[in-house]
């Protein structure tokens, strides 16, 4: 049996799982330090009153004989479906059919999934520091080439940097590509797009028709006007964009795994010779070969996650993570690094101060603090100089963090 | 964008798809009528109450700070995967390390997947009948090559015919193939092979280093003593299978979602110039970039499977099931019919009567009996001829579909 040699090209670890080796290796040789992750993006506050209640009646549904469920509809039931449309559409003047949502495990597959009705010749823009699975995800189909270890690049790839010295707006990419990555509000800078520097990409995609992949995952962190919660807000999205959302941020279900990404039915791709084909259409035929549906009880408590208690609860704890997301960034600035985001998402994107690497700062932040934060090189060759902090930790951990930082000789 | 165009070589629906559609129109158009199905493989009975007490409890874990847990590992929970290793594979004594098992969201996304981190150029042989996803899976990633209508084959599959004939026991491979699907107890024939029988694929994939997909979704089915529940069992399997596994049959978790697939340690694949790989790693790679994990709910659940009253209630649920297939297998033979399986399986495979095309006597069961079964051609060529019953029916279900049949004139 012949394996897939793409594999073979991915350079070392997954991030998050090189970091998890090296939190693990400072924790068993330092079992008596306290370590506080402010690294990987995952939440601490627990689920929502109205989502646990909706999942505990879910499960009695379950354990009687008149009201159990077997397998779910493909792209979700149709309450949640509807729920979604209503609630983060309709309430932005955006319209869509039931059969353009697609409720599924969560974003990380259907980011990385997504791919599967994609030609192996498409050209792939992303952004640069990009959240690691848009690129993994191209590598292990063939589309991002070769990589190239000393310039951390990979040769088909085409990166968009978005750095401190263009405020973090990506420019337009200067060779033509086909699929274009975007996620707003960023992971990992934490920066957004206002809805003129949205339509400018949007215009540029309709123009060269080229796909946006957009990655709207921390929408429900948007705190200022004119920052889009969704890429339909801009006119004539639809013909060329699918979006992804996810529960985990939104409503903490990172260990519930629940998520949706929206195909519009006006969306088209191309086959070779120039005939157009709904994504829509192939995505379901892709979803329903390869996957049997989000569990009946995950679905219900998404669903309350958008009812009148669910709301507040939901807001309560984004706005709890936003004040987190304040302390971090006022804290670093005090120490005088420059931090960025954590205005509209929950990431704070610092540069590392004394000109160190990002992994040099991330040990010394680990071994001298005992602070996990996620080295910004770990997101592209523009990251390096960078490290990004998380504000979903517990508030005692993120007052101590940052003072144990506020410490620190930098 | 350009799409991958393998999909539109795909021919028509998926078979559960087009079947759902014939039955909905069936039930639109005679509203009065009580259709039932013994069709699509979904279970009917609820969960097992331990199950449903370990979701709740694990629901009020998640409720509060101080035990909810984020991110799963992406491999599943060590409490989940001890249970594995010790009551499906030490109690048959066969030993795994914790790093051999991957959990997941179910067999249908693992047998899907895993062909992700397999080349294009692997030649692939499946039963005849065969469980879709295997040959639409390949087909999507240009293994299978074009599909021939009129002969309802894949020019690039080799197709291994299970018929009455050979009394449902395939023949090996007449030419060179690198992977084989092989399902036991099988879907869609409820057929089995014996440990003769298996071994006799087991030294041939070792002798010829052809990987055997082994899918045992139905293991928790076998009665009979000589019909292996792993292909583990035989010795050498670890160098050449992978299994999976589901907890949707044996604990009812079609709408909970949780399988997980074993990939041996020494279990290797090849690149080009003949190089050997870890297929153990390639996944683990696969699944932290591409999937986050399974619900920590869901696994509490699967963990009560192993349970003492788990394992107590399962077992009613399995026997409630064998007792049904036992109904119909029993009341098609009374109408003259020819029929298999339905004594290992869940599963009863009979031949149509009076030389009606599989789809002809799927059609005259909905019309005349309002009994939804599955054409066995929608399950390969050789299922021409062929229709399946699924023993997950309610019992009075049951009795009333196979008393409609027996009044038909066949």
């Amino acid at each position: 049996m012949y394996i897939n040699e793409n594999f073979l090209k991915l350079p070392g670890s997954y991030l998050f799982a090189e970091i998890s080796k090296r939190e693990s290796a400072y924790r068993q040789a330092h079992p008596d330090k306290k370590v506080i992750s402010l690294g990987i993006g995952d939440v601490t506050r627990p689920l929502a009153p109205a989502v646990t209640e909706a999942m505990h009646r879910a499960i009695e549904e379950m354990a009687s004989e008149a009201t159990m469920r077997g397998y779910a509809p493909y792209a979700g039931y149709d309450f949640l479906i509807d729920a979604i449309v209503k609630n983060d559409f309709l309430a932005h003047d955006i319209q869509f059919s039931a059969n353009e949502i697609f409720v599924s495990d969560g974003s990380k597959s259907d980011t990385g999934n997504i791919g599967d009705m994609l030609s192996e010749s498409n050209r792939i823009a992303v952004t640069d520091p990009v959240y690691p699975v848009y690129v993994d995800t191209n590598a292990m189909s063939g589309r991002a080439g070769n990589y190239d270890n000393e310039a951390a690049l990979w040769n088909k790839i085409v990166y968009l940097p978005a750095t401190s010295e263009n405020g973090f707006v990506p420019d337009l990419p200067s060779k033509a590509v086909d699929v274009v990555y975007l996620c707003y509000p960023n992971n990992p800078t934490g920066t957004t797009l206002t809805k003129e520097q949205l339509k400018v990409w949007v215009d540029y995609a309709l123009k060269n028709k080229v796909l946006i992949m957009f990655d709207a995952a921390y929408e429900a962190f948007i705190t200022e006007e004119n920052v889009p919660h969704s890429i339909y807000e801009i006119e004539g999205a639809k013909k060329l964009s699918i979006e992804f959302r996810s529960f985990s941020k939104t409503a903490g279900f990172t260990g519930v795994r629940c998520g949706y990404t929206v195909i519009p039915n006006e969306l088209e791709g191309f086959d070779k010779i120039g005939n157009n084909h709904s994504l829509n259409k192939l995505w379901y035929r892709r979803q329903s070969t390869k996957f049997n549906g989000t569990a009946y009880i995950v679905q219900r408590g998404a669903e309350a996650v958008f009812s009148t208690e669910g709301k507040k609860q939901i807001k309560e704890t984004i706005t709890y993570y936003l004040e987190n997301a304040q302390i971090i960034k006022n804290s670093l600035e005090a120490t005088g690094m420059q931090v960025y985001g954590g205005v509209n998402a929950p990431y704070i994107w610092a540069k590392t101060p004394a000109g160190l690497s990002s992994w040099e700062f991330f040990d010394k932040l680990l071994n001298e603090a005992q602070v996990v934060a996620t080295p910004g090189a770990g997101f592209g060759k523009s990251g390096e100089g960078y490290i990004r902090f998380t504000a979903f930790g517990k508030r005692t951990d993120t007052l101590e963090a940052v003072e144990r930082i506020k410490r620190l000789k930098l």
